[in-house]
């Protein structure tokens, strides 16, 4: 089969250069073209020298990019870029993912309010397919266009599901205690993620709202096919990769919980339930597309508690991404995504 | 005044030499003897660098040592330890600051099932005062033996104490989700708090049960005046110092919960009520005796959310220790302990 | 006494906020205003809670500040401020500690050439003092300008110093290897100095010229009686706080270099020739404003190795102006410096 | 062409599993037995849980393994260990890379030395072969027994080489000032490889000497072809891999060094030239086994610098021994082995 020509919007970030790196050796894909505004003309290598030897692709120009050669194209920008260029491409025969939020809310009025824009192609909103392949597989297959997951709801979301498609808990009392590392923040330069500011350092932010939220309730309520209540506390936390959402419901039925989660994902080769009575670490997914979960319910409690791990820049993005590559265009699923974690 | 002898036992863990930070440049401390079974003779500043220039004791062997000459003893051992000593040192007229867990709780069973060990003397279980000035201040006064609380307890009983004394959350159902710095693991050589084990990685631990559970939960079900459903989740984060806890419970009556907590701490120097709407970090507090706390009600939600940082070692053991002794031999409770946190 | 009145121009960066920290103690201080343009009429709280209950100044807007009434201003901005304001503050009688590099070379057109702008004040170059005080003690005691030393150049000064002047190795070739933790590049919004950048991450920088480089040469040929040749590489390493020097040198005759090292700064509080055979921690100056060399003659070699460490925030900035100004106004040297390092 | 059969001696150490890591995904290796006596019968996933999903062994006792129906068989154990076994394994035919020291050194009475034991087969010295692909290809190509190189040795030598080749440097008065990551010490528990005393913090140790510096210089002195003398200094740096040395030495010829070095290293996978005027960072080389160098003579100077950084545990350990498994059986240098670093 001939290589997949792909295209890559807005290189400069974490999740553009993480793309690289998966893609770079991936069997069946072929980088074309990659753009920045800022870099246009400068080699990949010279802003990301981990990558010499392995891509010797030049930016270029968003002006001057051949995206319609592409097959597919990422969109590893901020938000708000692909909603503007997305039916071009598709018009053209380009598939698209897109790793910003631009289509994830359906409710195009809340994501409005979130992102404090106004969203300029509504209808695609509808057509476009919520890329967790953990749920949405078959339609992610033939879809032309992806939202691809934030980080924060994959790992909550891959979490809850079991309990919820089950409907053994109190839905209208979800609490998601979510701790992030840093490069969930991006590679801007702001003050608040420099190592002399996050580093030896943890706190709770956004207490009040987070973007995230309405993403991660539209899954859940889907989910449980009803609307849910959700308390969702992001925490920044001084690692690099890594998302640790602990997850706590009230159970309304009992259930062998260990089973549950076991059958659930038994075909997933991406979500790994742990033995009974492990704790999930976030470096043994550390570089992988690899989510972890355990699942306990301390002594005397009705309280399930749920520890769900992904590496932020893999599973909660460019490695879905690929994953979702994968599947619409009939890959092998786990091609060029079988990566052996970092540890240490 | 003349300054108070100081004595502690077993000074080369960290809450050890923490001890010897706060307590060298106290205005009415003296360090008179530091027992170190294992490095009796060695210079305490060949074993702490830090320490040159401020502390000029050697270790002495417990066998030697002339703790009856002491005012106070401070206990930074493993468990175990000073409830062989305690009795023979009250009798002598020594008062005793325990900072191990020997004397935290007052069911001597619970004690010994989570302790794995016997009780020497349950006895002193019952007089001993537990340590925590915010709500003991006037037993500690006149206490021969404080039993100071364990860091995790610390951060959550203060985080909660306002909505449990105000009865307006439902008691059954509370949730700690505690993460802490890899210091309160102690100076042990382990594996798994070897830098390249616990650094860049995050997880949770004893979900199915923790030491410290029992202690906070016989805290909480004295603010409540009845016993109290706690799950409690410790998490250890790449942090040397500091505690967050996020803290969650069910409204059963609206309050104003920014008067609350305000309210319930306007005297207390060393819990500060941060502005509404505000994320405390536990840089923040680093290397200083305060807690920090702010409250928050997400929209939409039933729920409120407190969040509590503490540096474990200060607030969380030695800096309380220096404030149960200001308190206990009648000092200004601030002596000693007006350190600015280091930030950055 | 009456307390001096303070100014801090500036205060929003590392130094300023240290200075902060150590001054909001200090027994003879009283901040009296800090500016910042772009935070007028904020609480410095507000940025920097960790001085809550310890400082309750708000910032004030540059133009609005009265400056004049201060006894001395310490100038914690980015280099060219302080040459820009600092007549007109002298000629009304205000004492000025400068952190920044304005008056720290007194070649001119070097400074120029390193620091990419013109002079406006070259007269009070040669007028100002060279505020390292184990070298210029007495001339810093009567000075109205000082130039507070780089951090870098601190630590390489305090190491080669005894060895320059006791006239025992070969000038021509001197080696300076030096790490420096990444509070030393500011607050700034930068994108090399972001967590996930700088974080689990080491590297030279800056060898084919640095700043500071002309600064320290400046220094170690006056010590040295005449110019010397130095190579010096700066590296970044992931700590907030700390500086470890590697000085390397040919000796040109033999000395006991130990008793050299601890003869020479006998009398110096603030540099602590640690035993023979160690080697100096950057935890253990952690906060302080100690710096502590350790010096050896590796087996066969004509080669000495100096190792010295800093704080850089604090020796190698706010603490040693500080130190600066406890000279200057006859007050005890060791006044608000008698800080324990914090460890761990 | 049949997997080769793999045995691995003591996998429980960061060497065994990077081994792991690297061989689970190799396209020419079946991972047949791994020997633990501490940890016999226990699942290697239970202990690393990066590897579920990709590996299945368990650990074996040693007295039970059938290393003899290996093909090859590292040892990834402390020193001392390799010496007993490899002649009994090489009588029947299986080759060894034994990744610690006991064949590095070829003056048995210097190995006697620095590590403090009898060396019980010293007539293997003479046969193994040191496996520094660069210098040694040919050799390894046929060797029965490689001795895998330290980490630190790999990267100075592969710093200093092209240098001394040329001739062009005062071999007398070399210097390697060298940072290590602190997975370098390797997986023991011990005090001062705890996060809480490891992070945060920079030193130098072992300046009076290091069990390494005898293996550089006798590597160095080979390619100078006379003995060279040599001032090396590590140092531990807060990371968790990487090392960055960087080197120093005298010119006693001009020449056009970056030149020089690309064209030493044209052929070499392994071993990046970067682009003058750079800095390679460690993390560009993390997870790889990639060696980055950058050759600098700063301005004024006839002082060389050369900057080189490599992941101890690969091209410093475990890629190494891969690259030499891959040279010793004739395989496709790069198999396995063509893993993108993880950035960030």
């Amino acid at each position: 089969m001939n290589k997949l020509k792909i295209g890559i919007v807005g290189g400069t970030g974490y999740t553009g250069v993480e793309l690289l790196r998966l893609l770079a050796v991936h069997p069946n894909a072929q980088l074309s073209v990659i753009t920045s505004r800022s870099e246009a003309g400068l080699p990949v290598t010279d802003m990301f020298p981990s990558l010499r030897g392995h891509v010797d692709l030049c930016f270029t120009d968003p002006g001057q990019a051949d995206l319609a050669a592409c097959d597919v194209v990422f969109f590893a920008t901020p938000h708000g870029i692909a909603m503007q260029q997305a039916r071009d491409l598709l018009d053209k025969g380009v598939r698209i993912i897109d790793l910003a939020a631009d289509f994830r809310i359906r409710d195009v009025a809340v994501w409005e309010k979130w992102y404090g824009m106004t969203h300029t192609c509504a209808d695609l909103v509808e057509e476009a397919v919520y890329g967790l392949p953990e749920i949405n597989r078959d339609k992610i297959r033939n879809a032309r266009l992806i939202a691809n997951p934030g980080c924060y709801p994959t790992s909550v979301q891959l979490g809850f599901m079991p309990l919820l498609e089950a409907g053994i808990v109190d839905t209208g009392h979800l609490i998601a205690d979510v701790k992030s590392g840093v490069s969930g923040a991006g590679r801007k330069a702001e003050t608040h993620t420099l190592f002399a500011e996050a580093g030896d350092n943890f706190k709770a932010y956004a207490v009040a709202g987070h973007r995230h939220a309405p993403e991660i309730s539209q899954g859940l309520s889907e989910m449980a096919r009803k609307p849910v209540g959700l308390v969702f506390v992001p925490h920044l936390t001084p690692l690099i990769r890594g998302i640790h959402a602990t997850l706590y419901a009230r159970l309304t039925k009992q259930a062998d919980l260990q089973a549950l989660f076991e059958a659930r994902y038994a075909n997933e080769r991406y979500v790994d339930v742990m033995p009974k009575g492990t704790h999930p670490e976030t470096r043994s997914v550390r570089g992988s597309n690899q989510c972890r979960i355990s699942v306990h319910q301390p002594q005397g409690s009705d309280t399930v508690v749920v520890l769900s791990v992904i590496d932020n820049l893999v599973k909660g993005a460019a490695g879905q991404a690929v994953q979702n590559m994968n599947i619409m265009f009939d890959l092998d699923e786990r091609a060029g995504l079988e990566i052996v974690p970092l540890l240490p």
